[in-house]
């Protein structure tokens, strides 16, 4: 395992979306060089953050928007990584054979290494989120990079809401679970439903944190994106890290552009983990039917 | 499957607990009385209700607590829920065999039948939680049992915070899990700490909800108890029940005995999953370790 300071300072970077790719790639290399130049060391994107939020339609005009990993954006990353001396984990559309895309995240080390990708495991398909179209299913399982800032893990949006990618990635020696994201409001549902839906995703992160004893980042858009007429979504932004306790230590606004650094202290891993001893407990013996879709046999 | 009805109101009997099994009884039995009569189908008392929580410390005269299943205490509430109409679901001390001891709930249907026990799976071991010298894990896995209320199951207190054991239960069919709980402040630690381990402590069970679109109620004891001498452990009370969105419902104080009269709406279950399909998209084929210690191999 490499030497990686004790302490680490994540910056997550939060934005709203336009529809020029190279406009949001370059809004995120600014965003990126400001983090670093505050103490920056772990930089993590949110989901997909060069295009709009393309899932709203299905249209297979958009397959043209992804890219081979490694390809031009990764090699953009991985000079910035080489030249600030930072990790970066980027959310990418993947191209990787003619009719095969995946939800990725590609994960550089701080001297430009392409350390390798994560592809989003679980896609989701809901009104306006029409992933299962355009996405197809990771097939390298939960994964973590040693980095120079940390024992990675990423999980992509809809990942969130699985205890099981959160625990096996700790389990895979994750210190970190970075979760760009791309979730938001049904405008017609936000008064009625919004404070309920935000609650339930901030919870289930936390309690990632919590039942995994490591910190979980949230990084996700804002912006009220409407591709597809009608009423669009409304991101709802709220990124966030959650400590191994499960307290909430940042968290940002609901509406803009921000960048959320945040310090980490790599040890509250191993203390959470022997104050709160899951792991100590965990009856693998007893676990066979998470492998089954339903236990009524 | 039963016939049950929509919509089914939760019992959840919080109480101190004093030196004398016999008066904690009369106790539990006069509130589940006063339950049934105000309309609760589903009682549900707190984690060993019958005696203070003796897992402060290690005592080998303290097993002859313990009671077998069926025995005298499930006999009782046998008659109850026969004459009541009424499910029980009882955390006792059993006594399963000479020297072989479990942390377990005896679930009785509303016309008496004594269905099952859940037996703990995952048992605790820290300071003034001492269960390991008391119990044996449980050996029937996760379980659910259809009553004339609903299809339910059964976590114990330390189990609460796997979501491995939430899940199973779900899939095993729950549509309310059943949390008999003892958990409380180390008096030195609650000014500092008290606050987030009450706010862990909630937010992984709520996540259980969140995660698996059911009902979750924990019922926990309160009354600062102090067997050993020193400090003793102060129990936070709390008990509460989250609906299938998350959302906490109903919450008891934190100080004295209170009766949770809770309606849950099993229609709501089917609505969480179809909204928030989780179920849909566990990635079984991915799972496989969750039932490793550690994937450092």
């Amino acid at each position: 395992m490499k030497k990686s300071p004790e302490k680490i300072t994540l910056g997550l970077l939060q934005h709203p979306c336009g529809p020029d790719p190279e406009a949001n790639f370059a809004t995120v290399l600014t965003a990126a060089r400001a983090a670093a130049a505050d103490g920056a060391q772990v930089i993590c994107t949110q989901e997909l953050f060069r295009t709009e939020y393309f899932c709203q339609i299905e249209n297979h005009d958009i397959f043209r928007l992804a890219e081979p990993i490694p390809g031009p954006t990764t090699e953009v990353f991985q000079a910035l990584a080489r030249e600030l001396g930072v990790v970066v984990v980027a959310s990418l559309f993947e191209n990787r054979a003619p009719g095969l895309f995946h939800n990725t995240a590609a994960v550089i080390d701080a001297d430009g290494t392409l350390l390798g990708t994560y592809r989003k495991m679980h896609i989701p398909d809901d009104p306006l989120y029409y992933e299962k179209f355009y996405f197809t299913p990771g097939d390298q399982g939960f994964r973590t990079w040693d980095t120079a800032f940390g024992r990675l893990g990423v999980l992509i949006c809809w990942d969130q809401w699985f205890p099981e990618a959160a625990r096996l990635t700790a389990l895979a020696g994750a210190e970190v679970l970075l979760c760009p994201t791309a979730i938001g409001w049904h405008p017609s549902e936000k008064a009625a439903e919004g404070a309920a839906q935000h609650a339930a995703w901030q919870t289930i992160q936390r309690s990632h944190a919590v039942a995994n004893g490591c910190y979980v980042a949230a990084i996700n858009r804002v912006g009220h994106e409407v591709p597809a007429g009608g009423d669009g979504l409304e991101f709802w932004g709220q990124s966030f890290v959650a400590a191994p306790s499960g307290e909430v230590i940042a968290e940002a606004g609901n509406a803009q552009a921000e960048t959320l650094l945040v310090e980490i202290d790599r040890a509250q891993v191993n203390e959470a983990r022997t104050h709160w001893p899951f792991l100590r407990d965990r009856r693998i013996d007893a676990y066979d039917g998470l492998t089954e879709r339903f236990l009524d046999a």
